[in-house]
């Protein structure tokens, strides 16, 4: 590992002390507090509209070489402001994750037990250049009761200023301090790494972007970190499936939105329904622009499908691309998973609940799905209001990560004088 | 970072990959088999008691020159085996924590999202020469579907081998994966730090030891760890304590027994109160052999205790030894608590409830109590039947880690065919 230049460090470190003293004010913010301060963030988006779009204008004239998609990720509208808004305002009207009583019980000797949920502390969020997430992760960490440390794309800067001197009004509006939404002082890369070995000063990292980004992240952080590196999800057609309802379920798994982590990659499908039910899936795929890369026994069935290789089953394509491979039943299906998945989600569209739940139970995906599209594996879908990314890991939350898994507990305990013999 | 070492680094990965392998059966064995496992290993630990204790003389003579402390620690006797094959009955006839229905609710499109209990994987035990661990950590690992790698002090080689024998004697005879309990191959340090960096290998690190192991192994993971570095405790009488209850609990907290991590360290007391209380708290005290550091405004009541240092009040004694300290009301108790404490376990003696609530709110402890011993903070005493340890981190767990705190969750969506708009 590097050492981190001196003056990022220096820059981290007094971010992040400014940022702990504000977390320890506003876990214990009352709900109405931090409600106003979300709602006054939002007029002011709405209100300074205009200088966040010449702000969005000044770092896309200073970024000339970008490629389409990322030009569109770094563009602002005035619909994206007016959507950043209504996200606040969506997120200021959910039930408050912090003093929720998790759990209580009482001992035979009379001691009561409490189990109460508290905020994580400092969350610090790593970005690429798309200036909504500003605010959307910014308001998530606000309303579960943590202080922020974001650090966006540095093509993003000016666009990200402009949004945080709005977060930052609504936190003044209210009362509660500005350091608890704090943006990267410097575009420095050496900041980045100085987060990721904050250990003490920041309890949670939470990096959202392309799997590069995540990726390092994951590699160098000495900071708890929350994400997934990619979402390789599968589609399991059992050969007692309802083909009409596998062909509608395959379509929007695949293609609803080809771009986002729950999005299927690869359709598994048995030998025993895969002549009749194969031919179907792919003209329904063709005919929404899907290609595919198909194993041996699909090309026995579909001749003119392109051949698949090893390397084919392990790509999340992100595209309208579908890898493809005939195996037989529930086993041989799993065993593919677990060679080739990412532990995000996986489907199985059966009628056969013992196929189901033999299929769910092996799973060791944070999301196992039967007879619904993977692409519900989604915080708004699973009904959190929000959510700051998707965890793979296996340590504090699993799926969608929304208010309650920005938090974490603390007990406390009741008594009338005992001591422990 | 060092780098690892070839042959380290290779016995690591070949035994993690055993223990995954391991792991996937055994996160499904059904109850019955694991406890079956658990009795058989606890009956081959009472069978083979004379080869253990054989082997733990033999680890005995080949360490001459321990301390006495560390010699105690090491040394098996009858009495100890017995414990551990009781410590095993009580964890098989403890509720199987993997499967739970932890939430379930059904979205408006109808489909039902379930929370369910499964888990971690591949736990690495790290944990100095304490021959029972061996045995009391392995069985809450497999009690709760997860594969161990055990890697004890070296010094007791011997004694682990012939425990770790009587365990793969009840994964025998339940017809488990033997790997799901492995003893580290080498006595080589390095293995610890191979073990240290296992990301994708192993999901958790559970240290047990002193404060220079598990602060050594908080700094190097790369792996989540569940582990409390210090627990310098504190507890805090009100003025509006109860004179009576305060010098019960206080003497309970400080003196039961003072090298275990929910030891009260610090005494905080009102200055309201101190004139008329100190004198006979420190009189029970001394009485039970317990020694002061005491700041100026205790010595003003009591002139024959010795001076605190700064350095004394952020000292963890883990001996009969108290810092004293008089403070003006639950500001400046928390105050001092938040500059000095190590968010392990602090108490508030009142009888005022205002005062308590202020005191528990304000904490970022993992456990606050209200009129009750430190020394309750111990997965026992907290209902969990069982402990592997305490945590004082902010991710997963906080406070006793039990079987239930060793599970992580997956989500079971179940559908009928819908898709994702």
């Amino acid at each position: 590992m590097n050492a981190i230049p001196q003056d990022a460090a220096r820059l981290l470190d007094t971010a992040a002390r400014a940022a702990r003293e504000a977390a320890a004010v506003i876990a214990r913010a009352p709900t109405p507090a931090k409600n106003l301060a979300l709602l006054e963030a939002a007029a002011a988006l709405r209100r300074n509209a205009a200088t966040i779009l010449a702000a969005n204008a000044a770092d896309l004239d200073a970024a000339p070489n970008l490629t389409a998609a990322f030009r569109d990720r770094l563009t602002l509208t005035p619909a994206r402001i007016e959507a950043m808004a209504t996200g606040i305002e969506d997120v200021a009207a959910l039930p408050d994750p912090v003093g929720r009583l998790l759990a209580e019980w009482t001992r035979p000797n009379g001691l009561v037990m409490r189990r109460v949920a508290q905020p994580l502390g400092v969350i610090g969020m790593i970005f690429e250049s798309r200036p909504n997430v500003t605010a959307d992760a910014a308001v998530l960490c606000l309303k579960s009761g943590n202080a922020v440390i974001l650090r966006g794309g540095s093509e993003s800067t000016r666009s990200a200023t402009a949004i945080h001197a709005c977060l930052v009004e609504g936190l003044r509006t209210a009362g509660l301090p500005e350091s608890a939404i704090q943006v990267a002082p410097t575009a420095d890369r050496a900041f980045v790494g100085a987060m990721l070995r904050a250990s003490g000063l920041i309890d949670l990292i939470v990096p959202r972007g392309g799997k590069g980004l995540v990726t390092r992240v994951m590699e160098e952080a000495r900071v708890p970190v929350l994400a997934h590196a990619e979402g390789l999800c599968h589609t399991y057609i059992h050969e007692a499936a309802d083909p009409a309802m596998a062909r509608a379920i395959l379509a929007n798994a695949k293609m609803r939105r080809t771009g986002v982590c729950g999005a299927t990659e690869t359709l598994l499908i048995d030998g025993a329904i895969a002549p009749s039910l194969l031919p179907l899936l792919v003209a329904d795929l063709r005919a929404l622009g899907c290609s595919f890369h198909a194993d041996g026994r699909a090309r026995e069935i579909i001749a003119d499908l392109p051949p698949a290789t090893e390397q084919d089953f392990a790509t999340e394509w992100l595209d309208a691309i579908l890898s493809v491979k005939v195996v037989d039943g529930v086993d041989e299906a799993l065993a593919h998973i677990r060679r080739y998945g990412s532990e995000h989600t996986e489907a199985i569209i059966t009628q056969d609940e013992t196929a189901a739940r033999a299929f769910l139970d092996g799973l060791d995906s944070a999301v196992g799905m039967w007879n619904a599209s993977t692409q519900f594996c989604d915080g708004f879908e699973f009904g959190f209001g929000a959510e700051i990314g998707i965890a793979t890991g296996r340590m504090h939350a699993r799926g969608p990560v929304g208010l309650e898994q920005l938090c974490t507990y603390r007990y406390h305990v009741i008594g009338t004088g005992q001591t422990r013999p």
